[in-house]
This record gives C-alpha cells, structure tokens and sequence, in this order.
C-alpha cells in the first residue's frame, strides 16, 4: 500500500499550498496592509491564535462613564485578521454610559447578557432609534451611523457586540472633540456648541487648544 | 427665522434619500438577490426591526443531539439584511453536541456564556484546532472550515456566536448525508464509508434512498 | 456577405445580453436592495441617464450655515446605480460652514474650484488633520470619519466632492443631535452637554422633545 | 423517537431559510440589481439550473473572423448568478482570430483543449506580453485589459475560458468602432485613425454615421 | 516632432505607475495578507508570469481513489494573484471518484473535455443536486457546498475546473476526518459514526489519534 | 479626577490600535498587494499625506493631442491608498482630445469647471452615449468601457474626475496599439488595420515591430 498513500500525499501536498488562505494569522511584525495584518507562517500558527481570553475579565468601570468597551478587534486577536468580524465586551455598571460614537468601518451587532440596556441609533435622515433591551435581546447598528448604550437596570449590565469587519474602528464623539487637539473655536464654529461648553468639556476630558 | 430653517430644510431633504442606504431591512415579500432581500420603505421601518428576541428564550435541546442551533439570520431577523453580519445561539445541555458542520457564507465568532465547551475545525491541510473554553472565552472559526462544539462542563453551555456574512448558510454534515436522499451508494463511493454505516445512520435521522 | 454577417451576428447577438451588467440605471419604481436599486431596462436607457445637470446651479447659501450641499447620489443620479461612486457639490458663502458630519459608507475626496476652505477630519484615536486649501488642491477624507469644510478665503468658495460609494450616506451631527426626536435628556447623558445647552440648539434647529 | 426527530426537524426547519443564500438561481423575469438577478424561489430550482449543455456544441465559425465565442454568463446560465464565475467556449477554426477585445467586469483564465492558440494582452503601460500556447496550456488576462486569441496551429483550436464575474462583459473594439452608430469623424478625431481606414471598416462590419 | 513627444511620454509616464494595479504577480519570497501574495516588481514580470503548464499534463492515477486533482492556484500560478480566478485539472481513471469535498473560499464551474461523470452538491437544506455530465457540459458548485464527482463513462474521464477565487482552498471530507490526527473518540462524537468505522478508514487514509 | 482619567485613557488606548484601520497611507518602500500598498506607521501619518497640490496646476497641453491627464492615483496621492477613490484633472485646450481610453480598474465621474467637452463611451452591445456638457455638468463612464473627451468650446476646457478605486489604471488605445512593441502584423490582424494605417501611426507614436 505504500505507492497509493505515496500518490495520495502528492493529492494531498499538490493543494495544502491552498490553505494558507484558509486563514491569515496576523503577523504584527510584518507590514499591514488596506485588507489587515500580513499572515503569519501556517507553520507557526496555533489553536492559541484562534482563542481570545481578554473578554472574560469584566472592564473596570471605576472611571467617569462607570463602563468599559474590551475589544477583541484584529489588534488584539491575530486569529480573526482578514475574516471579516470581531467582538467587544461591554461593562456599564449602574448609570453606566457607553456615549455616542460610531464604527467607521462596520455594524453591530449586540447581545444582552446580564441587566437592562437602553440603546438607540440615528439614521442619515435624522430618525432616532431607540429601545430598551433586557436579557437575551439583540440589536443591531447600521455602520457608520451614531449610536449609545446606557444602563437602564437596577443591576451591572453585560453585553457582548459582533462587528461585520475585522476592524471596526471606534470613534467616541466626545473624545473626538474634547479628549483631542480639535481648536476651540473650530469646534464651536463646526457644531454650534457654546465655546463655555466646549472649555467646560475639555477640561473634564483633557482636551488641548 | 422662517426662510434660514426652511433652506435648513431644503439642506436636509436634499440628501436625506440618502439614508434609503444606511440600512436595509428585509422586505420579505419582494424578490430577494445575491446580495440580500429587497428593501423595506423606509417609512415603514420601525425600531422593531433592528431587534430581535428570539435568542433570550434556550432552545429545546430534548433531542438526539442534546442542542438546538436558533439563528438570528437575515431570513429571521430583517434589520441586519445587507449588514454584513448575523447571530445564534447554542445551547448545549449536558452531554450536548454541535455535529460537525460548515456555514459555506461566513467566518464565525464564539463566545462562552456559561458552562464550558471544546470547540474545533480542521483547516485545508488537514490540521486539527481544537480547544477547551470557559465562560468568557472566545474562538473564531474560519470561513466554510468544518468545526464542532461540544458540552465540555458538568452543566447546560449557552454560548452566542457571530457570523460575517447576513445569511452564513449551515452545512451540517450527518443531516447533509443520512438526512437527505443522498443515495446510499454514492455516499459509500464518495465517503469510503461502509454501507452498512450509511443506512445505519440514515435509520436514525431519516434519510432516503 | 449575408452568411457572414448573420453569423457575426450572431456572435454580437449571443454576448450582447452580457451588456446589461456593463451598468445598471436605476429604475425608481422597482424595489431596491443592498446593491442598489434595481436595473432599468436596457432598452430604455438613454445617454441622459448618465448625465447629472444639477451640479451646475450654485447652491442657495441664504441659511444659517450659509452654505449648502447639493447632492448627485444614486437617489437623484441613477446612471450611477452600482458604480460605486458619486459627487456632490459645496458652495460656501462667506463665513459659510459645513458642520461637522460623517459618510457612513463612502470615503470622501475634495477638489477646491473656487475661493479657500478649511477641513479637517479627526481618527479613531482622537488626532485631528487640518489644512487650508486654495483652488486646485486636494483632501481625502476616509470613511465613516467626523470632518468638516469651512469657507476661510474672502470670498464665496466652491468645492466638489466624489464618494467611493453610490450612495454615501451624510449623517450632519447637529441635526442627529438637535433637527430630530432624540429626547434632550437622553443627548446630555450621551454627550456630556448641559440640558441648556441642547435645549438652546434645538430651539435653533428645531428639534423635538 | 417520535419526540427527538421532531426536535431535529425543529434544527433543522430553524436554519434551513438560510440555504436560499448557499445560491440565487436566476429568474430572469424578476427585476435585476448591481448584485445579478433575482433569485429564483428555491422550491423551484431544479439541477438542471447548474447544469449547461450550451457549451458542448462547437460554435460555427463560417464568419469573417472565423471563430465564435459562445458565452455561459449568467444571462445564459441562471444557476452561476451571484457566484462570481462563468465561462465561455472559444472555437477558432484555422485562421481564425478573436479580435482584440476587453472584459470590462472580470479577469480571464484561458485553457487550450485542442490545437494551438497565440495569445497576448497589453497592460496600462503599454507593455505586451504575447505567448502561443499549446493543448493543456493555460494564460490568464487581467481585467479590463485589450487581449486577443488566433489560431497559430494547423487544425482547428478550442480553448475554455473563465471568468472573475457571473457577467463579465465583453465589448470587441472592432464592433465598438465599426459596427456601431459611433460617427466617424468622432472615431478619426479619437482614435487618429484615417477617415477611409474608419469608412473601409464600417462597410465591412456595417457600422452607421 | 521632439516637443509634442516629450510631452506624449510626459502623459504616459505620468500614468504609467497605475499599471502596477493591472496585476500584482505573487512574490511568495514577501509577506502575504488576507487579499493575497506580495506583488512582484513590474520590471521584474514576464508573459511566463500569466502561462501555467502544469495542467497540460494528467495526474497521476495511481492512488486509492483512481483519480488526482491538480491546481492552478495563486500558490502555484503567481500571474493570477489577486485576480478572483483559479484553475484546477480533474483526471478520473475508470472507476476514479473525487471524493466529498468543499472549497472554503469559492464557488466552482466544471467543464468536462473527456469521458462521462456523475457530480453532485448539497445545499444547506440537505437537497440533493446530482447530474450526470458528458463532453462539453458544464456544472456549478455554489460556494462552501459539499460536492463530488465520480467516473461515470466507461473511459478515462477529464474535466477542468475554475473558481471564483485565485485561492478556494480545498478541505476533502475524508483527509479531514481520517488523514488528520483529530481524535476517534471526538470524530465518532460528532459524526454519530461508530468508533470502528472511524478506526478503519484512519488505517486506510493513515490518520492518528 | 486622577483615577477615572487614567481609565478613560485605558479605555482610549485599548480601542486606538483600531485607528490602524481609518485609513492606511500608502508606504512606498513596503511592498504593494492586491488590496493596494503597504501602510505608513500612523506614528508618521501626517496632513500632508492626505492633501494633493498636484491638481492645482495646469498640465502641459503642448502635444500632439492638445490635451493632459493629471492622475491623483495612490501611485501619486499617498492617503487615498485603500479608500476607493482617486482623482485626475483634465486639460484640454482648442483642439484638445482625451483619446479613446478604458479604465480597467473603475468607473469614472466627471464634472466640467471650464469650457465644453463632447464626452461618450461604448456598451458591450456596441450601443454609443455621447453627449455634449457645459460647465457645471457631470457625466459617468461605466467601469471598463471605451469613452473619450474633446474640447467642443471655443476655449479651453477644464474638469475634474474621480474614480471608484485608489488606482482605475488607464489604458490609452492608440497607446497600447501604436507605442508599444505589439507587432503590426498582430495588430492587422486582430484589428482588421490595414498594414500600411498601423505602420503610419507607429510612425507619429513611436511603436516598434
């Protein structure tokens, strides 16, 4: 029987070649490129690169939104490069707040898993979306448009999001505006905000100019 | 301020046809194409359809597998049509098994909820990745890969999963053989199983042919 | 010839159904999908589907952000259902702005035609990118990004702009906040700003509740 | 086992709307999209919907090029909708020549099945690359690019061609220019191309203006 | 004449660099990413870049099943990297059977040039699709779908095969299960196959565990 | 305020790696993909790469086509590399024409700023859109398709074009026909030419063979 297993190692080796696309193990030393992370060798990838352990801690909500976003982005979990998703935990304690933000490059999907979550998001034409969610329920964000999550329980809530990208991006519009070194007055002249407003932000966030 | 809000207005209208693109929820009476089920008038959409409540409530797992798959799929959820991405949920009682199956669409994320679970898939060259989670703990399954679950702790596991696709497909491999009108001897001579194999399993799941 | 010819017709013939996907006009009236708008007949396409005059009509800036954007999406430029791209023109008066906005499916790029304007987008991790531009430069704006335009040349400027995308979405964040129903409670907890100041801007732009 | 197998079914009836997307089969009298045709309801597919006989039939080359193309692009082969692939015979009878010709929606790979095939194609920087290829030699012909095929052996040449697109297109520059109604002084003004080298065409391809 | 071709080469020159995206030729020496190979350096690429020979000859036959796939993947044929298309020759001896297989990352189009063979797929709902095929007939796999083919002439039988990708990947059932080292006990847990069966076909196909 | 800051920056700093992804300035010492060129360490990102000037200037229209394309691809504009888009200006001055061209990487959108341009492209079923625009008028091109430009004002023209990707490429007919190495024989024959046409425009455009 050696000569079949011999022609059928060739079948074999003839296309493992193939599965190199199989996945694409992000290689953070190599150059990355618009599709993600160069692949590392399949040689050197193991099952650890496919299992992602940050999300099983609880973020800590000891700061002033009282809740935490994890991300399990290509950043952080090399095995999920170039697949086209990710996830993310959400912490929000009580009167905990993930504030308006969007992903640039993908929708959401949440789930419920502990607690009550009031969410909503705003369409391009304005129209506001919004539902209280208790456990087990989903929803899901259309990319790129704004939208929050608040703790609406009387307890700790915890819901974990899908992203449609294995990069989702994560603009927070508060930080955008007061967290950075957006001009004070660009800001009031593009937003219509009082510039007492905007310096009042700053100074909690810690935004410059 | 009559004539500024009414150019506001004309500012607002003139591209708020636009947002017909920020989402797209399934008009499941229109015909469907590759790319996903025909629209929903936007001024019929309603917060409702971006929610789904169907994954709060544990599938029955009274039967031969001791789980139940409940998708949150395009075909069941209307608001993520087009979005790029969907939901399920696995419960997997005691002794609870996801066979092993492929969605052909989508790459999947898994995520531990409660209880523990060994999760695996074999990639092209034949390679087996397989790994014990506990709660917390996530795994991604590449694309069309062959992959399993299984009940790996003392209690019921629920675990949701994400998919990067809005309809990933479910290719499960015993339904796809001994549940279906598969001839018998086709699947031997493609399988190299034994026949009597074949009909045995096609007694039990109730397959043809 | 008439052999010949019939047969060269029939290779013309026998491919010429290939033609339909070359493009697809948008057909208003059949229902729409993720890819677009559903095809016009071939038959009924003509030259002035791929031709857009409302670019040409300097946009009324008499408002209170004296400027406006005039749009040529798939909504009101069906020639470029499908293509992937799309325009719009800006006029800024003087002291003209375009608040900040974000596209939540297209990347942006702007060629100054007239005057000096000042952009600036801000990333993911918070940093801003500002230029002043004269006539004849260009800036790009990637996708799902806050940015802005403001005139800041001493006189009327002029811009026009193209999409990666059809239909590019245009989310103007002072309208999400303040021209819709987002309850005035809900922003301040989301955004930080003090209730008087949403209360202020919405009185301005006339939103709701 | 009544209970169980009911249970199953439940799995199985769960997901089973997911297969509608594993294909689209084209119904060409429902309205088609940027995406391909409307899908076709599954209860109505049938095999032979994968199945194409058109291209075991030998085109008639007894025309002026002496060679035929006989498509199997999704107008002529409903069950590749939305798939990304299709396929083309070519006959090429001696002498024959497929004239320089562009595929505005895919790449080529070409297969020589019998007789012998010079090929070439020219990219953007006007290099060219021209290679005869014999029976089991393949050439692929990036998207978009002029190329050509002629019959460079002494029998008559087959050759199966695929595409990157379930309709790629196919616009043959001397149809485009001479067996249209495109006005000679524009081609001759466009092209450089003599007024009678432009008129001596259109009489022979039966070209308009 | 000097002047105007200076500027003529100006105006090629000026573009010229956009043919680097006319292709990109596999450069397996470099890092590769989800979107494929490294390109290699224009100057460096040659028409034997875009002609692969391999499929010119017939594989051998020799083996358990009669039959041997050989690939003209991006691993094998650089000229079609990035290009959305791959090749495959299917030799089948009489009695020859490729057995139950997917493609990950494709959909697949068969045409068969020699012989008779009787193929098939199964959709996610578990219905059946088989056919039996003749010279010149084609066939469609959809993407991630189980299929096989199998001699059905009583002669040799060829077909060659392209996918919608320039890697599908290629995972056969039986490798997966019995030429890996994926453990008995977990295989037989979740195929429902008996433990002997697995044993028996791990001692064919040469699996571990 | 020190610890809740410090964990606003946590939260800031696990999510900023996603800003990678915002956008991805082209790093032309890195190598190139399919998906587009390597990225610039965001750490060296600045304005400057997303800012083109190259468009403000006039190009060089003394030649024999009286006409200049200005390409802004992500060979030239570093920051648009991965965004889908890109720009050229056209000049055209009396007399001026953009000869028959194809892209074979995107569609094309063109806005006249100065003068009339007759624009017009061909279908894959030979059907001809011509049309003549005035200022302000926008025209789209279809991906892949033969189209040109002239200069039918009375004074010379100017617009601008975009494209749906970061490098349409642009293959000049005239170019790749007549100042190339494409062997006159070859072109007679795939072109129906005559000889002595060929050998006359190699002759004004510098082709060899």
């Amino acid at each position: 029987m050696i000569l079949p297993l011999f022609f059928i190692f060739c079948l074999l080796s003839s296309t493992s070649q193939a599965s190199v696309v199989d996945f694409c193990v992000a290689d953070y030393a190599a150059p990355n490129s618009p599709a993600g992370y160069s692949c590392k060798k399949p040689a050197k990838v193991t099952v650890e690169d496919f299992v992602f352990h940050g999300l099983g801690v609880a973020g800590n909500t000891s700061n002033i939104i009282k809740a935490m976003v994890t991300p399990a982005f290509d950043a952080q979990f090399p095995g999920l490069n170039g697949l086209g998703i990710s996830l993310a935990r959400l912490d929000l304690n009580k009167g905990g707040v993930i504030p308006l933000h969007t992903h640039p490059g993908a929708s959401e999907a949440l789930v419920v898993i502990q607690g009550g979550i009031t969410a909503g998001f705003v369409s391009s034409d304005n129209t506001v979306f919004i539902k209280t969610l208790n456990k087990g329920d989903t929803m899901v964000f259309p990319q790129g448009l704004l939208h929050f999550q608040i703790n609406s329980g009387g307890i700790p809530a915890l819901a974990f999001v899908s992203f449609s990208s294995a990069n989702p991006g994560l603009q927070i519009l508060d930080f955008a505006l007061f967290k950075s070194d957006f001009p004070t007055q660009l800001i009031a002249l593009t937003t219509f905000l009082d510039v007492a407003q905007v310096k009042k932000l700053k100074g909690v966030l810690g935004g410059k100019n």
